[in-house]
């Protein structure tokens, strides 16, 4: 099915290298080994849980397979998608970033994830490559991101210092670049506050520029971080899809300790109250700000693998505001602003 | 304060009713007393919550006050706001709408509220007026609608005569276009489904024509609605101004009795885990596609006053369906798709 997609001719350019053959094939292989690899890492360690999947078709081209735990020891709630879709456009909003795809066919694959525990020790945390060709151009995308209710520093080190070494294999700009894009992205201007501690965040690699995201919600703390435009030496298709692949490896060794650490503290009737609270940010987040979010539930995508990130309990209340000196206070004082966790000392905290 | 606004000189135009020089201060002080009203009627019904209030200022100039009832013996949580505020220029979304309006300075007033009742029978309710004044041109918009979880014709019937009756003393095509611009309006493109069974709701009103709502989310059944501009002859600021007076007072003959009927019914956890579920849908809508949440967001407006219409308590549930021949699955099939309310006969349900 895949030599019906229209977007296999792309077209040479002496500056940039070009994917080979059967590019679509081996990325769209790995994104459902990556899948694979999450969910099984995720039901071994919960023991009592188990994904249930549904194969969906797109009628404009694709489909995919998605995946959901409900109720299991450890997680209220784990998403893990795969999808492959092709179709005759790209939307406008990815056209005023890549506008050479312009009048081109794409074809677009990935995997992403998102997973709730019950525990508020434990983070909830999110996953999403992808990769995309149309017409001339082609690129990767994605990160991991962690956010914690009841934060402590060491877990938010581990987790960013393992992305970073996955990271560090492939260009020592990576790391400080993706990471900052993150706390960019992941940030809800709104309530001046990123989502959680961060992790990586990139978009739009072709292996001519690193780049960094400046969008409308580069303000505040994240806004420190927008003065740049990064290059590097040209990289090709082979280098970023090998970056690609230590990145999505990296997740279960970034976020399965913290689960393990966590999981066994005991909680009561105030601290899941506070977690359900916060959960209100990530569903601000998701629906306000989030472009893969918005994008998919605005060109029809499949609604309910698309807000499979949405918590399944969430509580809002007016006015809300932590009392000084709790843990709750140090949440936002800290963990919800960027900070240098891969150089982080206990002094800090 | 009113006297420093920067928009009071409303420039004449020969086709167009001009506002009387205390307008501001007299719709202001009508929003303030439907504050009073609502939020007294409220109390009353509710019988043990009581709002507590916010009064907040704008930095650019204005302010209002935020009224909060949590944990009544009806309602779970509401919320009614009052707010006057001013700028230099109104945002790109709304200058799209009233282009004579660039370059001038405006002023808003308006009083909004949404209840979430605790018992699944009692419906959910928002209300928002709101009027605008920008260099040479004025305009009043809002309404009112109703998102039952466990739904009666009877209610949904009553509901919309009430507010026909308010229509109908100032023009009889208002009822018929501004209950179709609800049914547009408040429809969940990604779900295939109304918030609710409607109400009123229209935009832009400043007497020169009806018009009706052709946004991005006129799709499905709220679709074949949108195939008509309707116009009238002339209506002055007076006439509006009286027409948006009525509208208001018919709010607590409209959902009070609906609460009386439904408070005492019975309910268990199955009852109550569907509206929390369907929660869920009010904070789609409020975060995906109200104009006026997305606006106070993006534009540095109160986040705790424009945020208190979500619902204290939500689920997600992937994937759900009701069962067949459920009262819940009659809410989908029925309830959920625009009809004829002030006609409906017993015969259909």
């Amino acid at each position: 099915m895949l030599t019906n997609s229209p977007t296999e001719n792309l077209q040479a350019e002496s500056s940039k290298s070009l994917p080979p053959a059967d590019a679509k094939e081996r990325v769209s292989q790995f994104m459902k080994q990556l899948q694979d690899q999450i969910s099984q890492a995720l039901e071994e360690l919960d023991g009592l849980g188990k994904f249930r999947e549904d194969s969906w078709k797109r009628p404009e081209g694709g489909g995919g397979r998605s995946r959901v735990l409900c109720d299991g020891a450890i997680f209220e709630q784990g998403g893990v998608n795969f999808s492959e879709v092709w179709g005759s456009h790209l939307p406008p909003s990815i056209l005023n970033q890549r506008p050479e795809a312009a009048g081109h066919g794409f074809y677009a694959t990935g995997t992403s994830m998102v997973l709730h525990p019950r525990n508020p020790y434990v983070p909830t945390v999110h996953l999403n490559y992808r990769y995309f060709e149309a017409g001339p151009v082609w690129w990767f995308g994605g990160g991991a991101d962690l956010t914690p209710y009841y934060p402590f520093a060491e877990d938010a080190t581990h987790f960013h210092k393992t992305f970073k070494q996955a990271c560090d294999r492939h260009h020592s700009e990576y790391y400080p670049v993706f990471k900052r894009w993150c706390d960019e992205y992941f940030y809800l201007k709104h309530r001046g506050e990123t989502r959680g501690i961060g992790g990586l965040f990139f978009d739009y690699q072709d292996g001519r520029q690193i780049g960094l995201y400046r969008g409308p919600h580069a303000e505040g703390e994240a806004a420190k971080y927008s003065n740049q435009l990064e290059t590097l030496p040209q990289r090709s298709w082979e280098d970023l899809f090998a970056f690609i692949q230590d990145c999505g490896n990296a997740f279960v060794p970034a976020y399965v300790p913290i689960v393990k650490r966590r999981h066994p503290m005991e909680y009561d009737d105030h601290q899941r109250n506070f977690q359900l609270y916060r959960r209100g940010r990530y569903v601000e987040f998701n629906l306000v700000y989030d472009r893969g979010t918005i994008f998919g539930l605005q060109t029809n995508g499949r609604t309910e693998s698309i807000l499979m990130s949405l918590p399944p309990l969430v509580r809002w209340e007016y006015g809300y505001q932590p009392e000084p000196n709790t843990p709750e206070a140090q949440l936002y004082e800290t963990f919800l602003k960027p900070q240098d966790w891969v150089n982080w000392t206990p002094s800090h905290t």
